[in-house]
Formats: C-alpha cells, sequence, structure tokens
C-alpha cells in the first residue's frame, strides 16, 4: 500500500468516524426532542395527578368531617346512656321501698321526692318511661301470659312487673308485662 | 386596464393575501412554539401547586382526624356529666331522708339501699365524692369560718354542709364546708 493509499483509506475511514459521530449526535438530538416533548406530558400527567389527589383528598377530608359530626352528634344525643341504665335499679328500689306498709308520711314524702328528682334528672336528658297501654314486643317483654277474654282482648297489658325505660328512640330495657294473649 | 392587467394585479392581490395569510400562519407558529415552553412551566407549576395543595390537604385531614378524636375522647370521658350533675340533688334529698328520727329499720335499710346503688352507678362512671381532709379551695367552698385554735389549725374543715362531686378530674360541684380560719 502506497502512502497516498493509506492517507486515502485513513481519510475515509475519518470519514466513516465522522459519519458515524453525526448519526449519534442525530440520534440525540431525536431522543432529547423527544423526551422534550415526553417531559410536558409528564408534568401534565403530574400534574393531572396531583389534582386528583387533591380533589380525592378534599373529598375524603369533608367525609371525616361529615362522619365525625354525625360521630359526635350521636355521642352527644346518647351520652346519659350508660349511667342512665345504672341508675334505673336505684329507681326500681325506689318503687318498692315506696310500697312498703307503714311509711310514716314524713318518709313518703321523702322517697317520693327522691323518686320525682331522680326522674326529673332522667327526663331533661331525655330518658322517659315506656308506655304500657298496648303490648309491643318492641318495647315490653311478656313475662307471663293470661288467657285472653271477652273484657280482655289479645295484647292487652294484665300489669306491669317492672317499668322499662328508653332514651330517646333508643330502649334502655324493655318493660316486664303480663300479656293477655 | 386590460384585462391581462386585471388579471396581473389579482394575482398580485392574490398573492399578498397568501403573503399575508402565511405570515398570520408563521405568527401562530411562534406562538404556538413560544407557549409549548411556558406550556412546560405551566404544567410543572400546576403539577407543583397540585401536589402542595395535595400535601397541605393531607395534613389538614390528619389534623381534623386527630382533632375528632380528641374530642370524641374527651365527649366520652365526661359524657355522664350533665345527668350525673342533676341527679345530686336527688343524692342530697336521701341523706336527708335518712337523717329523719324514727326511721323504722326496713326503711332505713330501704333508703340506704338507693343511696349506696346510686353511688354505685355514679362511681362506675367516674363520679366520686370530693375529699374534705383539708380545705383546698378548688374542691371547697368556705361558707362559714370559725377561728383557728391549737386543736384546729387554719384550714382545717370543722363541717361538711353539702357533699361535693367530681367526674374524674373535672369539679361536678365543691363541696359546701365550714372551715378554721
Amino acid at each position: 500500500m502506497s502512502k497516498e493509499e493509506k492517507n486515502k483509506q485513513s481519510d475515509e475511514l475519518t470519514k466513516e468516524v465522522d459519519k458515524a459521530n453525526e448519526e449519534t449526535v442525530d440520534q440525540e438530538t431525536t431522543e432529547k426532542e423527544k423526551p422534550e416533548k415526553s417531559e410536558l406530558e409528564l408534568a401534565q400527567e403530574k400534574a393531572e395527578e396531583f389534582e386528583n389527589k387533591y380533589l380525592r383528598a378534599m373529598a375524603e377530608t369533608q367525609n371525616i368531617q361529615r362522619r365525625s359530626n354525625e360521630e359526635r352528634q350521636t355521642l352527644q344525643r346518647y351520652r346519659s346512656q350508660d349511667l342512665a341504665k345504672k341508675i334505673l335499679p336505684s329507681l326500681d328500689n325506689l318503687e318498692r321501698a315506696l310500697q312498703v306498709d307503714g311509711l310514716t308520711e314524713d318518709v313518703k314524702k321523702g322517697l317520693e321526692m327522691v323518686q320525682e328528682s331522680l326522674l326529673q334528672a332522667l327526663k331533661e336528658e331525655g330518658i322517659e318511661v315506656v308506655e304500657t297501654e298496648n303490648f309491643d314486643h318492641n318495647l315490653h317483654m311478656a313475662v307471663q301470659t293470661l288467657p285472653a277474654d271477652d273484657d280482655h282482648p289479645a295484647d292487652t297489658i294484665a300489669e306491669v312487673f317492672q317499668k322499662g325505660y328508653k332514651l330517646h328512640d333508643r330502649l334502655l330495657r324493655p318493660a316486664m308485662v303480663i300479656v293477655y294473649n
């Protein structure tokens, strides 16, 4: 190979390398332009994603607030339930004490005062004696039945064994009754 | 003006219009390319804005949940406060009834049973009689004072007029006392 030939070959190699380099640069430019477009897309996607996340978080916050309010209202409405339930036996004892024979007028008055003030306190908190006009299995428990007749139609309450109590719409304990059946 | 001249003029007008349109298109392209860069910026800003909003909303949600839990716990802890306060006069009446002279054993037992069951119900809900060993202005109200002496140092309680009650750490009503001073 002559020197001239070598140079020519070398030149051609250089050109080949240059061409290859140019192609690489072109490719890089293409790749650079491609991500430039997708950077916008990514940013848009990210914006959309966080907008959705934000909107969901806001909705969730509202849900939590709503639920929390409902819960608080329920807690408030039935807050006296536990203490009221525990006080009912005292009321039963008072009623029994009032039925003892030979109470002096003073003692009777005293007991009645305690009973009335307890019932008043309970009433102010939404607790009332369950009505016992007609038998209602939602409010009454039949501890005994008597045969119904013309004077005593079925589902008439013959006697109340123990009073029932409710707190607003919630039954604290059913009335124990004897019912015609 | 010859027909040819007219056509030429018309052609030139058309060219002018075309040129103007081209310029508009160019302008639009320029405007499009300019915002293309700022579109990315806008998208990135929007993404950042919603990410911040989202993070704030999440933090707010956690705050609301924490506050709601604390509130619920407080409501639960002091739920019996109102009913308990209203029951205290009944306890006072019971105590007075027990001090009446000439009670039969049966009546006395009955009254004590009611009293004990009421106190037990209150205790189970966290309500207890305020101690009256030494005068404490946070728990007691001095309705009368007696001069202190060697046998009765200052701030010793001489007599409890009316019992005080507290619900956990919260005073429902102070004890009414006579205190040496």
